[in-house]
């Protein structure tokens, strides 16, 4: 089964990379914007919040040409957040994924500027799509910037800025990463329910899997930095410890933080099957998330 | 008139500011965050964009209350646009209005989150107000993204950032222009016509006004570096030419940039006849913006 769910986030993901570099080539003329936006753009990553949204939209019968828009729009927005974290004036990064950040391959002002452009051309690239309709791409665009926003991201990057170099209590550990990272891993899967017309029960069940696996997604993270090898997730491994920085297996230990990570991966699993969706790929991409190397 | 005009603007200003006041408090939590977006929303500012807007559509029978979360959400967009710009990596300001600007007053990384979230905010403003159509959120949101994305707005103030310490020619100089900040006002005259149901002939004839009125702005504010009085502009006089900015007035001559102004304003008032609006606010707004001395 490995194998398959291999090829199937690699061939999402190849769908996902086409269609993002396509929709930054037509929305924007040639020069040193689109080039700073491709660069990021093309810099790759997992995907995975498009693929999740994805894989939920076909757990719940969706046509996949009717994803890709919002799909992308969403991974647009986050890599900007990445360019704009990378800043100096932010967590001051001169690398990822092995390759310069935007300011240092560019300048600062490119990057803030390519930053911009992208999480502007996700609402465009939403409302612009003729395989939505209206009332799907209102609903797309504002669940969107709520999850990204003063309410969302925005306010969990914001809060890991101002937690730095202090010690911070579970709670508000908690605080920032549902906000970080897990309100937009939370919009995938809620997008992807929507768009099959899930039922409030359903929507109700794929928010709890969404926060689950936001959580997860992060705890593991956390274990990686402490167990992890080096190679694999591309940075030192120990490297949250010398930045002071909060995590799970730091506040619960590391035997703490696992059980934490398995009682989310049952909880995202329970209701998986309660929503009536367990006989996807969903199951084996919270199986993925929970014990992924890297 | 000219006192009607002042009662007017101070009117619609105070509702913009109320509106933009209160859109910002419901819309993030209260912090670091939701304090750095105020700061730069009660910053103030002529709140020209959302005027125009509101004037276009009152101009087409527009109620005043469904113009009010796109006027705002267009206010948005600037001043984000002007909080980023103002970063050391760009313009490098430190005062704004006369009070310092937001990295001076908070710190870098607060500028640049406050910026995505004003960012953000806007098209969760629109997608979320219940006075407007499905269809006419998505034209707006899609319209508007368009203005000030990577064919629009950022794409003008990265050509400018390019052309800094070089000599630019008039076409340059009008692309920069058309983009930075013509296409948000003319944004602002075509989402006030296109709420009006313009017909396709009057959307036209509001386009060619939008435009003309877009470089006469900026005309009038080469020509006031030149010719104003630093009091009432709110910056040195000449700071144009101490910068090596190319301008109006360098690259035609005072006179030729005046009289450059003077023909683009006589193509706004004939459009403003042939749209059937002239006896509107609209028509002296035009004469303020082109005589405007601050």
């Amino acid at each position: 089964m490995k194998v398959n769910l291999q090829s199937y986030l690699s061939e999402k993901r190849q769908l996902v990379n086409e269609q993002l570099e396509n929709y930054v080539r037509d929305y924007s003329y040639p020069g040193r914007l689109q080039d700073a936006m491709l660069y990021s753009i093309e810099a790759g990553g997992k995907r995975l919040r498009p693929i999740l949204l994805m894989a939920t939209a076909e757990a719940f019968g969706v046509e996949e040409v009717k994803t890709l828009a919002v799909a992308s729009g969403l991974e647009m927005i986050h890599t900007y957040s990445l360019i704009h974290d990378d800043l100096p004036a932010m967590d001051n990064d001169d690398i990822r994924r092995g390759m310069p950040t935007s300011h240092k391959k560019f300048d600062e002002a490119t990057a803030i500027l390519a930053g911009d452009a992208l999480l502007t051309l996700s609402s465009q690239v939403i409302t612009d799509n003729e395989k939505l309709t209206d009332e799907q791409k209102v609903f797309l665009v504002r669940e969107l910037s709520k999850a990204s926003g003063a309410r969302g991201m925005v306010e969990g990057q914001m809060k890991d800025m101002e937690s730095e170099n202090r010690s911070v209590s579970l709670e508000e550990l908690e605080y920032i990463h549902k906000n970080k990272t897990g309100q937009l891993l939370n919009f995938a899967v809620m997008a992807g329910a929507y768009l099959g017309e899930a039922t409030d029960f359903e929507m109700d069940q794929m928010k709890h899997m969404g926060q689950a696996l936001g959580l997860i997604f992060q705890i593991q993270d956390d274990i990686l930095d402490v167990t992890g090898d080096a190679d694999k997730i591309g940075k030192p491994v120990g490297s949250d410890e010398g930045n002071h920085k909060s995590t799970y297996p730091k506040l619960l230990g590391l035997d703490g933080a696992k059980e934490q990570k398995n009682r989310l991966v049952q909880t995202a699993v329970e209701a998986l099957e309660q929503a009536g969706v367990n006989d996807s790929w969903l199951s084996e991409l919270i199986d993925h998330l929970s014990s992924r190397d890297h």
